[in-house]
C-alpha cells in the first residue's frame, strides 16, 4: 500500500490523498468510496458489468470474509488463490471488514473476551482473531481492518472501555498472527466516549499499522454528537497515513466525514437507495437543480432523489437524467425502469444501482476538486443547504 | 431482410445461409440459435453483458410482444422508438412470436375462431390478430411470426384442420394491417397430421412473406414422428426462404431439424439446463470426451453435462472445461459455481448461461462447418451415438 496526501484544505482538516493498494493497478484519490458488496459481489452488478462504471473509482471495492462462513470452505478459496481469483476481480482492490450494513450486524451485548458477535441470517456468530485471521489469509484481500467491539452510541462509559481494551488487544492478536500480503488498517472504537476515542487512538496509533478504520459509527449517535467524537479520533491520529471509517452513509454524514479528515467511506446509502427504487438526481458540479426538470407529485420524490416506482414515471420517455453519462441513462427512460420495478424484473435494480453508483462517484469526484481548489467548506455549506431547501418543498 | 442458401448438403436436406435483419448490422449464418428472452431481457444475462458472449453468434435473440401485456403500455413502447430504444438492443436483431416455453404457452382449448388463446402468469388471454399487429407496430421487431393456432399431437383430424384454417386466415388478417417495418414469417401448423402440415405450407407458400415459421412441435409428438412432419412441411416451401421453428430443443431434435432443412431454432434447453444447475461439456468441434476428465458420482452427471450443485465440486478449483474460452470458465472454478448454487446467488446462473449458451454456439459453428464439408450426416450420427453411450454409463 501507498498513500500520501497531496492536497490540504485551509480551513478544516479536509484533504486530497493517493491511494495504491496491493497488485491493483490503478491509483485512487481520496476522498473515495468503497463499494460495497456481498459475498463479494457487488450489489445488483454483476463483476462483468463492473468496467462500464467510472474508472478507476469503482475499482476499490469493500468485502466481507463473513459472508463465506457458511459457504464454500476457507480452504478451497486459499487454495483458488483468494477471493481476487475466485471472484475473477484481478484488476479490483479489495478492502476487507468483518462489518458490514446488511448481512452482518456487530452484536455488542453477546461479544465477550474472546472475541466479537455478530448477527447474520445464519445465526449468531461469535469471531475471535486468530479464526478472522485464518479468512484473511484465505481470502487474501488488498487491505485488512483488525477485529474491533463495536458498541452503540448508548452504551455505558464502562462498556465503552471494555471495547476500546478488547479492540486494542485484538488488534495486537491479529498483527500476531503475522499473515503477509494485505496492509493493515487498526480499529478505533470508543462509542460516544469523546475520553476514550481519544485513548482508542492514542493506543493504535502506537501500533505498526498502515492506516486506520473508525469503527462505532451509524449506531445511534446523533449527527450533532459526530463532529466532536470524530475529532478526539483524528486529532490524535498521524496525518501521513489513511483513514477509513464505516457507517456515515448519506451525503451530509460523508461531509461530516471529510471535514474531519476522513478519506475512505462505505456505499450503503446507494444499496438503501436502489432497494427502495430511488434514483439520485442532486446536482453534482456545482450546477443548480432546476425545479422543472422534475415531477414531484409523488411521496418520496425531492430534488436531491426520485421515486421510480411512481406512477407519473409510467409513460415518462426522458433518463433519469438528461446530462448523466451513465449507462443506465444513455439507453434507458424512466417509463422502461418503472415498468421493471413494477413487474420485479432485477434489472430494475442493475440499471438503478449503476445510475445511483455513477450519480455518487460524481459527487466524490467534485468533492476533491473542491477541496484541490481550497473550497470544500462553502461546497459543503451549499450542498446541505440545497438537499434542505429541497427536502421541504 | 435478406437471405441466402450459400451450401447444401449432398446428403439430406441440411443447409447453410446467410441471414441479415432489419438495420442489425452483423451477418449471421444459419443453421443459427435464437436466444430467448423474458420481457425482451435474455434469462440471467444482462443486455451489458451479452456483448461478452460469441459475435455475431449471440446477436440473434427471440421475443415475446405478450410478455409486455402487463406491463408498459404499447403506446409508450412505440414512443420510446421500440423494443429496441427501449431495451438499449440497438445492435441486434429481434425476432418477436407469440409463443415461448415458459411464459406462454398455447392454450387449444380456449382459442377459438377471434384468435388464439395463452396461458400466462397473469391468467389466459386471448390474442386477436388486429391486437396482436399492434403490439407488433409498437414493438417493432426485425421479424415476425403471424398468429398460429398451435395444438398438441394427440388432438382429432377435425381440431387439426380448424387449426390450419385459422392459422392460414389469421395470416391473412395479420398482413391485412399493413404493419411496415420488420420481415413477416408465415406460421405453419397442421398438428401431427402429415396432410395437414402438407396443405398448410402449401397455402402459406403462396403468401408474401419473408419466411416461414414452423409452429405445433414440441407439443407431445414423438422424436420418431417428427421427421415425416417435418418432411411434409419443408418440401413444400421454396427452398430461397429460412425456416424457423419452435419446440426443437435438446441436442438430438435440433439436429432433426436441422436435417429436415430448417435453419433457425428456440434456446429453451439451455435455459432449462442452466435452471437446473447444468452446465454442458460434450465435445464440439469433434474432439472427443476424456472420461478422466469428469467425475461421475452424482445422478445426474454424464459425458455430456455435469450437474455443479453435486457435493463432489465443492472443492473442484478447476473451470467446467478447460478448453473452454468463455468468461465463466476463463474466470472461475467449479468450486466457486457450487458455492454460488448453494447460496442461492444469481450469479450462479449469470455463469451456467454464459458458459452453456456459448457451447451450445460452439456447436451449432461446427454444424455448419460439418454441412459446408458435406460431413453433416456423418457428424450427426456420431454425436447421437456418443450422447447414447455417455448417457447410459
Ligand atoms: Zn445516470
Ligand atoms: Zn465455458
Amino acid at each position: 500500500m501507498k498513500f500520501r496526501v497531496k492536497a490540504w484544505s485551509k480551513t478544516g482538516r479536509s484533504r486530497v490523498g493517493e491511494l495504491e493498494l496491493g497488485s491493483c493497478p490503478h491509483t485512487f484519490e481520496t476522498p473515495a468510496l468503497l463499494l460495497s458488496t456481498r459475498k463479494g459481489l457487488p450489489h445488483f452488478i454483476s463483476p462483468q458489468l463492473l468496467p462500464s462504471l467510472p474508472s478507476p473509482d469503482s475499482f476499490l471495492l469493500q468485502c466481507n470474509p463473513l459472508h463465506f462462513i457458511e459457504g464454500i470452505p476457507f480452504e478451497t478459496v486459499s487454495r483458488i488463490g483468494g477471493l481476487h481469483d475466485m471472484l475473477g476481480l484481478r484488476e479490483y482492490a479489495l478492502a476487507a471488514a468483518p462489518r458490514d450494513s446488511d448481512v452482518c450486524i456487530p452484536e455488542s451485548n453477546s461479544s465477550n473476551k474472546f472475541g466479537a458477535s455478530f448477527e447474520t441470517p445464519s445465526g449468531r456468530h461469535l469471531i475471535k482473531p486468530i479464526e478472522y485471521m485464518k479468512m484473511i489469509s484465505s481470502t487474501k484481500p488488498d487491505l485488512w481492518t483488525t477485529l474491533a467491539d463495536e458498541v452503540p452510541a448508548w452504551v455505558s462509559q464502562k462498556r465503552n472501555r471494555t471495547s476500546v481494551d478488547r479492540t486494542v488487544k485484538w488488534l495486537d492478536e491479529c498483527i500476531g498472527q503475522n499473515v503477509t500480503g494485505g496492509a493493515v488498517f487498526g480499529s478505533i472504537v470508543g462509542g460516544s466516549s469523546i475520553e476514550e476515542r481519544q485513548r482508542c487512538a492514542q493506543e493504535i496509533a502506537r501500533r505498526n499499522v498502515s492506516g486506520y478504520w473508525i469503527g462505532g459509527f451509524g449506531l445511534g449517535e446523533s449527527m450533532e454528537q459526530r463532529p466532536a467524537l470524530l475529532h478526539a479520533v483524528v486529532t490524535n491520529l498521524p496525518e501521513e497515513k489513511p483513514r477509513q471509517i464505516f457507517g456515515l452513509s448519506l451525503p451530509e454524514e460523508v461531509l461530516q466525514g471529510i471535514s474531519a479528515g476522513v478519506d475512505l467511506f462505505d456505499s450503503t446509502y446507494i444499496y438503501d437507495l436502489t432497494i427502495g427504487g430511488l434514483a439520485l438526481t442532486f446536482p453534482v458540479n456545482g450546477t443548480e437543480p432546476h425545479p422543472s426538470d422534475y415531477q414531484l407529485n409523488d411521496n418520496v420524490s425531492d430534488f436531491t432523489k426520485i421515486n421510480l416506482k411512481a406512477t407519473i414515471y409510467r409513460k415518462d420517455e426522458s433518463p433519469i437524467l438528461d446530462s448523466c453519462n451513465c449507462y443506465t441513462c444513455q439507453n434507458h427512460t424512466k417509463a422502461y425502469i418503472n415498468h421493471l420495478l413494477n413487474v420485479h424484473e432485477m434489472l430494475a435494480q442493475t440499471l438503478l444501482e449503476i445510475h445511483n453508483t455513477h450519480h455518487y462517484l460524481a459527487l466524490f469526484r467534485t468533492i476533491r476538486e473542491a477541496i484541490k481548489g481550497d473550497r470544500f467548506e462553502e461546497f459543503k455549506h451549499k450542498f446541505i443547504q440545497g438537499r434542505r431547501e429541497a427536502s421541504v418543498l
